[in-house]
């Protein structure tokens, strides 16, 4: 297919983006969205992108990776408030070169993902850009009070981890190693694991190119009311876990065992606590739900761990290692460093 | 002020965001933002965005104006539903050399638009990148079921503009045929009145540089009851209108005397046809309702005028011009062409 007008792409998107759920008064089409929360309910937004040479490189994302990651990446703020996704908007901007193929397999994957994860597209804008830039705004609900914020971790609350961490660095340094020429290649889960050809490669690729959000643990952690505060490990163990003390005016141990414990084989330590791009879910829980969170935690979600646990100070992080007590300097990925 | 880290950026905004009005639960600086919306009410939402050598270029587009333009554009949508604004997200992506004084300009000129349009910013995200790209979401608010859509127009109702057309091509033009440094000459209105020198090539450049989103008048056309259709003019009057006769499935006749007694001094019949980002409304208004309008529309809202009918046919735009029928075949502005 040749390159094609802005208002045919629309119409494109609009033919594939599938049915739209009650909550959905207007989808895609008119000037604005509209949707009518159930009643009782708030509306949790958030908005995130993904830009070419800074998050991602073209050569080694293929499109349909791209279109799924950009959507999970922006549901995992959503699932760390406990929010159930209920819609998204779309702005994409490409070359004109790439509003073929490529375009088509980044909506094909951003539509998997919609199906995927309940969040039907109703809306978007689309521009011309010498790079690709990918923005997800995604809209979900909690009943009113019951969003989990980074403030409320108290000392003495349990640090949990749900998820693994530093496997997407891992990953990340493989392909800024071997500079493989993905997007060519690639375009399935499958062809990534036959490409990838070990499974711990695979790991680390899939964690990089196609994470999760963990919606169904956050959503069952906020209807148990177990979490004294949550946020999604995108920035890395370090500087998220600092975003809760801050927030929270606390300060936290880990335990260097726990942590040692709960690494990937491949994964070092630096990577688990400065690697971003996991999407793991971080949260503080009360001494006294602890053993309750870890006998009735769903068994088929991502592993729940205990990393350490939240201390009076002001947002220091202690590594407790063989009776050693290290302060943390390190912070995770912040952009303009 | 050197270059500064994402946290800090972030840090920055959230002290200057202002008060959060009681609809928005949360703001700035956790995962999501938190809104709750009145009873029965529906939420509107839409996104849009800026991005360089394709929308503006830096030299001519001082960071306040790019603030607050960026904001317009989005708000503009709102307006066309008939949506009262109620908070905003910013995804900002823009290069480490310009995290200082651009982007200080940069936000001031958002926030500015924020109080201005009683859009408090609640989140958003920040990115590096090799060019600015400026991507806002709006959320809005209208009574259950009373947003105005494209779809609607009827034959035999009137085409009515508020607002003008074809001012913000001819200040694009100016820009391009004399291409000023205006970035690092001017920061604020005045200094852009007094850059322009004449008051028409004042008009021109801030109808380009910095619209304003019809958001009062949107609102009384909704309150009033009168737009069988509605949509704001972003990619030209015959692009735009075609999208109403598209999803209504009816023509347009456009008077060709209405619309040069229409045109300010300086802006072509082409630039009003054709022009896009003057962000004016376009509705559709029942013949019976036509009168109620003219007389009952507050004088201090941005001007009103009938520029033709809504005619049965297949989404055809006629021009009538002394007693002649041409069939309008241009459009108006689109990406990818």
């Amino acid at each position: 297919m040749s390159s094609r007008g802005e208002f045919d792409l629309i119409e494109w998107i609009k033919q594939r983006a599938g049915p739209l759920p009650g909550v959905v008064s207007t989808g895609i089409g008119d000037d604005c969205a509209v949707l009518r929360p159930l009643p009782g309910t708030e509306v949790v937004i958030t908005t995130d992108q993904l830009m070419q040479e800074v998050d991602f490189r073209l050569e080694w994302m293929p499109g349909r990776f791209l279109g799924r990651k950009s959507l999970a990446v922006c549901l995992s703020d959503l699932a760390a408030m406990g929010a159930r996704p209920e819609a998204c908007l779309l702005a994409l901007a490409l070359p004109a070169d790439l509003t073929g193929r490529y375009f088509e397999q980044l909506l094909e994957g951003f539509l998997e993902g919609c199906a995927l994860w309940r969040t039907p597209l109703i809306g978007g804008d689309l521009s011309a850009a010498d790079r690709v830039s990918v923005t997800v705004t995604a809209i979900g609900s909690v009943p009113n009070g019951k969003a989990i914020h980074r403030q409320g971790a108290q000392p003495g609350d349990g640090i949990v981890l749900i998820g693994d961490i530093g496997l997407a660095a891992a990953g990340l340094e493989l392909l800024q190693t071997e500079k493989p020429q993905l997007a060519e290649r690639t375009n399935s889960l499958e062809e990534l694991e036959g490409w990838a050809q070990t499974s711990e490669r695979f790991c680390r690729l899939r964690a990089q190119l196609l994470p999760e959000p963990l919606l169904e643990a956050g959503i069952w952690i906020r209807e148990h009311g177990i979490a004294s505060a949550m946020i999604d490990i995108s920035d890395g163990l370090v500087a998220d876990l600092r975003h809760i003390l801050t927030a929270s005016q606390v300060a936290a141990e880990l335990d260097s065992r726990l942590l040692t414990e709960s690494l990937k084989e491949s994964v070092s330590m630096q990577a688990a606590l400065q690697g971003g791009e996991d999407y793991a879910l971080l949260m503080t829980v009360p001494a006294a739900r602890l053993d309750d969170l870890l006998t009735s935690y769903p068994k088929h979600f991502a592993i729940v761990r205990r990393l350490g646990r939240i201390i009076s100070g002001s947002t220091e992080i202690f590594l407790l290692n063989e009776g050693r007590r290290l302060k943390l300097k390190s912070e995770g990925f912040e952009h303009f460093r």
